[in-house]
């Protein structure tokens, strides 16, 4: 498994010690066809489905009337320069339950399959490999993307995939018993009570918006300053004032501006239009429906302040989840047996495990982060804690297939 | 003329009528091409010197010991989507001044030069071409050109150019009889005055800076918003606070920020750094300090406000230029013979021209813009007024060259 983790970290692996592997990209495409090599070379089948998630299984699992499947998953693909544990471990650890179950013969009661989801970190659309495989996407939300729908199409077609071919990837929630993921917390609160694992409760909610504020470009030199429409001076008065109605109003609620494209974008010329990408989060349907209208609310008001236009084009939309209460007793289970101090906390962080609590009974288990820092080169999991969280996984896989120990 | 300017707007033409001809370009490139075709078909002599500047003259005219100079000049790269005027207009007037010269045989007393100066809009260095041949060029600003210094190199490499190359391009100013300009005026006076022609009495100051605030990239959903080193919000703060000091206290002068970078640059990363482009504008060297100190202040107040580091690189620098009183005197004579009401106004465009004025006679002719609008594809100026602006750089070329008619 150590093999298995450093050699999946040099695919896009930056100097800083960091991962640069976001979707589709060549490091990631390099990536996915490792996986797919290493899953056979331990005997197991694989099959890609139509929305690019990549599949591996126990083989002949399949039979005329197959039992219903355990899931095991995460994601390959990483945010630009992010770390080498986000999504990775999940898969690393998946592939070496699998392993266990078949070099040693073990029988279970149900099919066990190990997803690797396609976009998690959401370079054109988050989660979309789960949300596909939960079935809940629709054709539209495929097609209307926002401003950068051709690219996401041009990423698909050269991954031989398409809308309809994405649907297709949907799960039968009959057919599944549950779904466990195995993931580094990202934030710092197993560190700082020492526990070695996290039993997750809930996944917080997530929607994003791509914010487009529309001026008129003028010569920097001959236009005043107070005839100008600058798309850019909205945008900055957006970003500040975002950030300080939430930080004000919704305690324990995050929003990100994480990015801002400029057009035409020249020092001698006053910006026409700002492409904006607004994120937030919170743990309940309500407190995303607030944010939502007043966050979009707030951005009318500073176009209208500065005299702009505004285009505001949905993006991705992952619900809050709870996590299945019985799987959370078979984890705490697992630890006890394995010595491990455990800890219940939801997750700050969006996970496929929420779109496949909305059809099957799921569950997640996290494994510290030093410092809490994720999503840069300074994420980083003590390798003893990466062995603990893949043991909890594989009792617990145990556990639910094969019965209580 | 009118063939050789819609011509020339066909290089980096876009759909909306404008023109997108950055530095160096493809459609920059082909553009180059076709003026050293054109020039050489008038039976001009034609040169590239080592800034990348084109220069076409009357054949002969460089003996064993030639004549003072008198340049024309303008330039053909343009702000990305911008217009099809802005410098276009000044190098086919030029042109097509050569060739009157030419075809009627007229011998004129000094050399008679037409200057493409490279880079004029400062996709990597404002001015570059008119500053080398102005000699105002040092190695070390040509080697610090701040965070795009790689991709400035590239460009350079690939058009044969190197820091030293563009020093040589430096002119003797005793050789020099003086420098003329037609340029549109990017601005709204002429138009609001029902004036035929402007003629320039001072060219305004510019310096630029890229500045990079730098922060830490976290997770946006597992970093609480108070833990943040957020670069997107001091940059949109600094954005903000400059807008208000110079529109306060700085009247009649202008600040743009016409660009940021964010990096990473992920609906779900904090970002990491953001680079900002800020310009500045005022008639005096004294003006131009306090902006540069006082918005330099600014930043690093906005910075240590949001825990950010900050970066400062010093890009264009332009100085402010008085015009030469004895060629504004020839054009308003030009003026009188051609029946066209004139105005004396400053310019709050950089030009080539304030290059020039250190070192030698300089003076410019603006024709109108419509409604104002320049950088931007919306730049018009009627056909019959480019013509007069012509008929006077003509007429003005003749006085200083032949003698008063």
């Amino acid at each position: 498994m150590k093999a298995d983790f450093d050699e999946l970290a040099g695919f896009g692996g930056t100097p800083d010690g960091g991962v640069h592997r976001p979707a589709w990209s060549p490091a990631h495409r390099q990536a996915r066809e490792w996986f797919l090599a290493r899953a056979r070379a331990s005997g197991l089948e694989t099959r890609i489905d139509g929305a690019g998630n990549m599949i591996a299984e126990l083989p002949g699992a399949c039979g005329a009337s197959p039992p219903k499947s355990l899931l095991l998953g995460s994601h390959l693909d990483s945010v630009p320069n992010g770390g080498r544990f986000d999504g990775a471990l999940g898969v690393v650890a998946g592939l070496e339950v699998l392993r266990v179950f078949q070099e040693n013969r073990l029988d279970p009661g149900a099919r066990l399959e190990l997803y690797d989801f396609s976009d998690e970190e959401g370079r054109f659309f988050g989660l979309m490999g789960s949300q596909a495989a939960a079935g809940l996407l629709t054709a539209k939300q495929l097609e209307q993307a926002g401003p950068d729908i051709l690219s996401f199409r041009a990423a698909l077609e050269e991954a031989g995939l398409n809308p309809e071919s994405i649907l297709s990837a949907r799960r039968e929630p009959g057919s599944l018993a549950g779904y466990l993921e195995l993931h580094i917390e990202q934030g710092p609160r197993l560190e700082q009570a020492g526990a070695n694992i996290g039993i997750v409760t809930s996944i917080v909610g997530i929607r994003s918006f791509r914010l487009v504020f529309i001026g008129r470009s003028d010569h920097a030199g001959t236009t005043p300053l107070e005839q100008r429409f600058d798309a850019g001076l909205g945008a900055a008065a957006f970003n500040l004032a975002a950030r300080r109605h939430v930080g004000k109003n919704h305690p324990g609620c995050v929003v990100t501006v994480g990015d801002m494209r400029f057009s035409p974008g020249a020092f001698n010329v006053v910006p026409k239009a700002v492409t904006l990408s607004l994120e937030f989060r919170a743990e309940t349907t309500e407190a995303l429906d607030s944010l939502e209208s007043e966050l979009l609310n707030l951005a009318g008001d500073q176009a209208q302040a500065f005299g702009l236009a505004l285009e505001i084009f949905p993006m991705e939309r992952a619900e809050p989840a709870s996590l299945d209460p019985g799987f959370q007793d078979t984890i705490t289970q697992a630890g006890v047996r394995l010595g491990l101090k455990t800890l219940s906390l939801p997750s700050g962080a969006g996970h496929d495990a929420q779109s496949l609590a909305r059809i099957c009974p799921s569950a997640m288990i996290f494994v510290p982060s030093a410092g809490g820092s994720s999503h840069s080169p300074r994420e980083f999991t003590e390798w003893e804690d990466c062995l603990q969280g893949a043991d909890a996984l594989l009792q617990t896989s145990l556990s639910i297939t094969l019965g209580p120990a």
